[in-house]
């Protein structure tokens, strides 16, 4: 066991604070990581705050991680110390059911163990995640970084990456499609950069006309206002594919008379209910699917940072100290962020020495 | 021209009445077919009634409709007169989109002419649906009746049975697949019968308890009641395809616990808005999807036809004069059939006569 120290809530209402705690030392399949930064995804928030009532506590949040090998167990073979590795949602999953057999350790059947606020495989112990300097992972949940990649922004792939990247990947997305992305946060921002560099027409489909601009910086082709009616009809029944990252409770009518016939709107972002119902009748003319997707497996979260690196593609970020962390919470709140916090873990070292 | 003697709702309000109208002569693709039955659809009811605020009037209802070949224009080559033949929800489309290419005209996007409730292509004269004597239409829209099938059980076919296999077949339905069938009425207890005719292990999930026995007799090899929720619990992550049914607003997010992952479940009854909405999170836990499909096409109408004719499978029905139109109305809005009303259009001859 080492002492690692790192940042946790307590408890719902508290902000996060100092926190020590211990790793497991590497088993002969682990792999350990001096973690160097970490993002700060929505769901951190959420879940520091129980919004989910589902928290539980001491938490450390944090799985968009990337650092430096620093040792590894006798039988891995992926990594060695000194190479950049990443660690996403996912720590653990049974690795016999159906998903895991097809690599979605994501869909575990038997529930895969996320990185943080869950409990280590057959066991009571708390998970804790990357707002810490260290963690230990088995070599099956660890991707290689490419080494040319700007690490800091690197660390995004890992939660907003694989989540836009998957569905893309899955549905098929490439040449002669045209693709929107609705909404433009830390998600769609990545949604636009894939759905480019896979050789779509993106349509970056927002209700913030102020977001035309950027959106057209990250590479989409058009903007879209989704509260233009004249603007909407005009592109009814063209679009190929529809990749949904608004994060909270909307309207999905409007946004399926954008898909063709027999295509399909993948939701991404919104945990929750959706408001209001979608019509039955808006999916069976033309055959239309409202369909979900949820990160990725660690074959496709290698197969996009092998991406990544081939199209130099990282996350637009600001990187702020552990201890603006939970002022960056506020500003997340307000979407006050392009696209991406990411806390550089050297900042808790420093503090600490 | 021809004088046709049918029955029409003069407006909402007004029950359906005897009401005289003509039909064009044959042109050199048309076939003119001598009505023999005409099945009773729910949207009959709800277009004559208004329901869904665009209906056109007098309205003459019925689009599942069988008869005999009575003449057909010179370039017709798929029936000559005395054979049996059928004509469901459309008896026009544009021809040349997309969807037309793609043999499923119902997708027409420039709008599919529909059998009644309706403009004719390019001209302001209303169609006229199946409560009638006679009806003329171009060779691509009519099906050819297998010549044993039981024809009076036939003509719902041309609905409710399209409306169910069309689904079945595109999400490929087959052997050593778990299929639910959601809702048992006059769709539902086609879609038992083809789920089990296609090879699956069908479950019909019903609220009724009362409504297992039936189930079992039209092919179901379990029943499964949705308010149970012990036994919901039981079947979860279990079902390939969930086909369903209801159609009136209800609850989907139940059913999605009931797929396994990446599958999906495909709405054929509920034109209107779902109640309450679904959950992002219902949908994302399992990459699974909710997708809505409309009638069928020609081409796979006659492949259904064709299937019907080799399994020797027809609609369960209860056959009435068209004097008893209004009547049976009012028992279809309290489920009082099992499972589809059938106009028998002698009656209507022999009044005239």
């Amino acid at each position: 066991m080492t002492e690692v120290r790192g940042y946790a809530a307590r408890d719902a209402q508290s902000p996060l604070a100092p926190f020590s705690f211990t790793r497991r030392s590497p088993g002969p399949h682990d792999i350990e990581i001096e973690i160097l930064y970490c993002g700060i995804c929505h769901s951190d928030l959420h879940q520091a705050r129980n919004d989910w009532r589902n928290s539980l506590y001491p938490m450390v949040p944090g799985h968009e991680i990337v650092g430096r090998v620093t040792s590894v167990g006798e039988h891995v073979k992926k990594l060695k110390a000194g190479d950049f590795a990443a660690v996403g949602c996912m720590v653990d999953s049974c690795r016999h059911c159906s998903a895991c057999d097809d690599d979605l350790e994501q869909y575990c059947e038997h529930g895969a163990t996320w990185t943080y606020n869950s409990k280590e495989r057959n066991s009571d112990a708390l998970t804790f995640g990357g707002y810490s300097e260290k963690i230990v992972v088995e070599e099956r949940f660890v991707a290689k970084v490419p080494p040319h990649l700007d690490l800091k922004a690197t660390a995004p792939l890992l939660c907003a990456g694989i989540t836009t990247w998957s569905p893309l990947r899955h549905w098929k997305v490439g040449p002669g499609q045209k693709v929107g992305v609705i909404g433009l946060g830390g998600l769609g921002h990545m949604g636009i950069k894939f759905a480019k560099a896979l050789g779509a027409h993106v349509v970056m489909i927002t209700t913030s006309p102020g977001k035309a601009k950027d959106a057209k910086k990250l590479g989409a082709d058009e903007v879209l206002l989704s509260r233009d009616a004249a603007a909407m009809a005009a592109q009814a029944a063209s679009f190929d594919f529809l990749l949904n990252t608004v994060p909270v409770p909307h309207d999905l009518n409007p946004y399926l008379a954008l898909l063709k016939r027999d295509r399909t709107m993948v939701l991404v972002g919104v945990l929750t209910e959706l408001e209001p119902p979608v019509q039955g009748g808006a999916l069976i003319g033309g055959r239309k699917s409202v369909a979900g997707s949820g990160i990725g497996g660690m074959k496709e979260t290698q197969e996009m940072l092998d991406f990544c690196g081939e199209h130099n593609i990282v996350a637009d970020i600001e990187v702020v100290p552990i201890q603006a962390v939970n002022e960056a919470y506020e500003r997340l709140l307000k979407n006050d962020v392009k696209y991406r916090f990411v806390i550089d873990i050297e900042s808790l070292r420093k503090e600490a020495a």
